[in-house]
């Protein structure tokens, strides 16, 4: 604790998800006052058919 | 905000899932009188070994 | 299983969670083909101090 | 319910996912004095370059 | 990581809670080879006007 | 969408709340290269006798 999880598109570039979990981190170690160690961060994948706003899936705004 | 999950079985139909996004979405849109576009919904898919009902894999319930 | 959770502000009125509810409820039936004695909804409330959008508290916007 | 959600590593072996969700399921019957058949286990697998301890990913730190 | 988060209705006896956390702990040790400290176990209280099964609020459910 | 969710103890000062959804809206932009008002950030409060670390609930450890 504290457990930081992102529901997003995929990131595919590996050193995109090192500046997000370092920042992530950072920020919540300043906001609880707890060590870096204490803090999980899980990145969640969501395919475009899986995803909807504002009542449409994502894969279908995507072919319009 | 707000966002919908739905925790499930894998649907492999995209026609489904575009139902349930557009049904899921208006009745959030009607509960909280927010507009359609700040509805986010989340389609997860489980896979059977995934899943434990009443103490039970659904991959060994199917077998059984 | 499925299980549905909604993420969004206070609903003050149990009627408007009562139709919330049956709707999600009757939607995931159709989709996934299961009874809906097997369908769980959770409803979760949200303070306005406690949910960002567009990297900014709802509780502010409010004010603005 | 109640719910119970794992986010873990992968489990490969098919039946310590068995023994998983069976103590999971005891456990809760007990905690809630309800029925196991009332009590969902979800295991959620994550990879290694989805999940930062320490603001570092796990895949990082398993190269280290 | 890992972490293991049950939604249910309130636990009032904080020693149940004690015992829930202790078994979901030692349960996931074993499953994942990790040792205790690394688990994190969130328990989530729902208000039974907040939580729906079969298509009713439970809250619904008592009264009937 | 994307969707920031943390899970930690309770933040009783606002101020800080602010910098944390500015922080994670500021870093979730930069990774998903999607515009601030896309990014939702929901901040859960959990009581030390709701959360367990090492088999053993938060509450219990303060007393140690």
């Amino acid at each position: 604790m504290p457990i930081i999880t992102v529901e997003g598109p995929r990131i595919k570039d590996i050193e995109i998800k090192r500046i997000l979990v370092k920042e992530f981190t950072e920020s919540a170690t300043k906001a609880y006052g707890l060590p870096a160690e204490a803090i999980v961060v899980l990145i969640k994948d969501n395919l475009p058919d899986n995803v909807g706003v504002g009542g449409q899936l994502i894969s279908d705004k995507k072919k319009a």
